[in-house]
């Protein structure tokens, strides 16, 4: 129980001695921040998470932080919010750690990894699991502090216009799927490639590509991919739980007043809550409008399919381990507690969704 | 996304208003809380979570609420706690809604419904299906505002020292198991009784119980229960997700002002997230321990057993459901969104915790 505190530990021993160029801060201050982010305007779900987040700190503070949202472009491009947040230009940032892959591999430990943890099991590792530190240490190196402060849950598996009978088939395919989930099929053969969202469709339709993943029905839907794609595939093997992230100016960040600090840190474990939460709630809505409303074919990959991914996954993330100590002091504080909870979530959480399929199993029959 | 600021929304309407006996608030108040509870003193988990929101909203409010938290007897009893705060006595309470069957048919609804929601998909209700405003409407008539403060996660299905091949075999035990899962047993022909936790031990080594619930593998590590008892059993199918509640005095809560209120509301949506992580790391580990040191013998229920036990839940919640209007009316909300979570969950989450075990299956082949 000693880790109740992992939050607060992690960030603030040395911030009571703050000196030299810091602001004078006390009770009445006002911070008016900039958050950039790595989404275009009016994305729906992380956009909207950024906006929720924002309006949390601003009425938990009393308006003593105020904090103005930057979109894709707006004040930096996307992949660029990490170094303005570094830096300074901007006081906090809204993405995916993912997106660092180049800066660091081992960024990549706290997006997404195909075959590892789950929403709920990815909250375990960071807040007890040690994964909050690991971060914490790793992102110490460029000035800043990071938080999940939200999750898609789990994503799925790809819109496709042929069907995987085995992981054979998918040599020659083009497939839109970034981040380590695209180095794992491109070892199967595949071209992997990366598109916005909002170019996805029309990529489709043009024969461009022959297949892409992107969140999950409820962001699947808007985008209207099941007008290109007729089989749509899970489950959703390589972001099992993206986690999205915010971070914040590490020197801004432990300038603030302890109560500020507080209320930043417990406004992102809120938001990790009511992301997940939203998600869940849209998606189930989503997945039952395309099967009944637009006669989307669900598949579900096969046993053997599913086994050779994983084989592959496993492959390409002992290899970014191996690129260097710290990489490989994450992967393994991760497969610890992934290999932990393979245990407890087969007679837990599987074992109890399994059985109640039994007993109510209304459209899902049908998809296995 | 209009839904984004339900917790809000549901609750002060009217605090603008605040009139005659309100007290002077202004932002140099300080509060003094009590927070009564239904744990005993140094209960792991549950009790530590009380502590936890405590500490977290006098860090956030900068100590302008301070928070004292009385254990089962110190104040009152466990089971008087909702009185207490509902008339006034303490400020808050910590407890489980199921505890207020006896004052309510439909608080249930947001404790543990068998074969109903996880605890993803309970937050999903609450937040973004509709459960937040049915909760805060039936506790309004006790002058109480409800909210989620926690979660166990999925429990454990039992101990056992006989086998349960088939649904009859519960006919003529005794055991210990409270609540709607006790009503489900009952049923089914076993005589289902409740003992406090500390009590249940002695009670399995006397013969006076012949089998027991009680939380996880966690909690029932810490209990040693696995020294009188041969079989644990999963799927924790009585109690997949029980919701650890925190509620507030409604005048209370409304006289704050609005930035300590938003505090004490993001407060409790952290501690769902801290609360379900804790126990989804400790889970992990004790299960194991359980396994290899204490050589506990996992036994899953048979598919006929768990389906015969759905349909007597079906059963017993359709009954609470036609006690009165309002019941129907939060059975009517939960039973829309678990059917909706079925369709996903099946896809989604329980898919690809069924693909992983494919490829990394540790412990956990030998439980099935």
């Amino acid at each position: 129980m000693q880790r109740r505190d992992v939050l607060k530990a992690g960030i603030s021993a040395t911030s009571a001695l703050m000196v030299g160029g810091a602001p004078a801060v006390h009770a009445g201050t006002h911070y008016e921040w900039k958050m950039v982010t790595a989404w275009p305007k009016n994305l729906l779900g992380l956009g909207e998470g950024a906006k929720h987040l924002a309006r949390t700190i601003k009425s938990m503070s009393g308006g003593r932080i105020s904090i103005t949202i930057y979109w894709d472009g707006e004040l930096v491009p996307a992949f660029e919010s990490f170094h303005a947040v570094s830096t300074g230009k901007a006081e906090m940032g809204h993405a995916a750690a993912y997106y660092w892959a180049d800066i660091h591999e081992a960024a990549q430990f706290f997006a997404a990894i195909p075959f590892g943890l789950n929403a709920q099991e990815t909250a375990g590792w960071l807040y007890y699991g040690g994964g909050q530190e690991l971060w914490n240490e790793l992102y110490a190196q460029y000035n800043l502090q990071p938080f999940a402060a939200g999750s898609t849950g789990v994503q799925m598996g790809g819109w496709f216009n042929t069907g995987i009978q085995s992981i054979d088939d998918y040599k020659g395919l083009t497939i839109r799927m970034p981040g380590l989930g695209g180095k794992v099929i491109s070892h199967a053969g595949a071209q992997a490639i990366n598109l916005p969202g909002g170019e996805i469709l029309a990529a489709l339709e043009s024969g461009a590509i022959d297949a892409s993943e992107w969140v999950g029905p409820y962001n699947d839907l808007a985008f209207e991919l099941y007008k290109a794609a007729r089989y749509y595939y899970w489950p959703g093997w390589h972001e099992p739980s993206t986690v999205i992230e915010c971070f914040i100016n590490k020197y801004v960040y432990e300038s603030l007043p302890l109560d500020l600090r507080q209320i930043v840190t417990y406004a992102m474990q809120a938001a990790y809550n009511d992301m997940l939460s939203f998600y869940t709630a849209q998606n189930n809505l989503a997945l039952i409008e395309l099967v009944t409303k637009h006669h989307v074919r669900l598949r579900k990959f096969k046993k053997a399919t599913l086994a050779r991914l994983g084989k592959l996954s496993k492959e390409v993330i002992t290899d970014i381990a191996a690129k260097d100590p710290f990489s490989q002091k994450v992967y393994t504080s991760f497969d610890k507690f992934r290999k932990q909870s393979v245990d407890w979530n087969s007679v837990g959480e599987e074992g109890y969704s399994v059985a109640r399929s039994l007993t109510y199993s209304p459209l899902s029959r049908r998809w296995k």
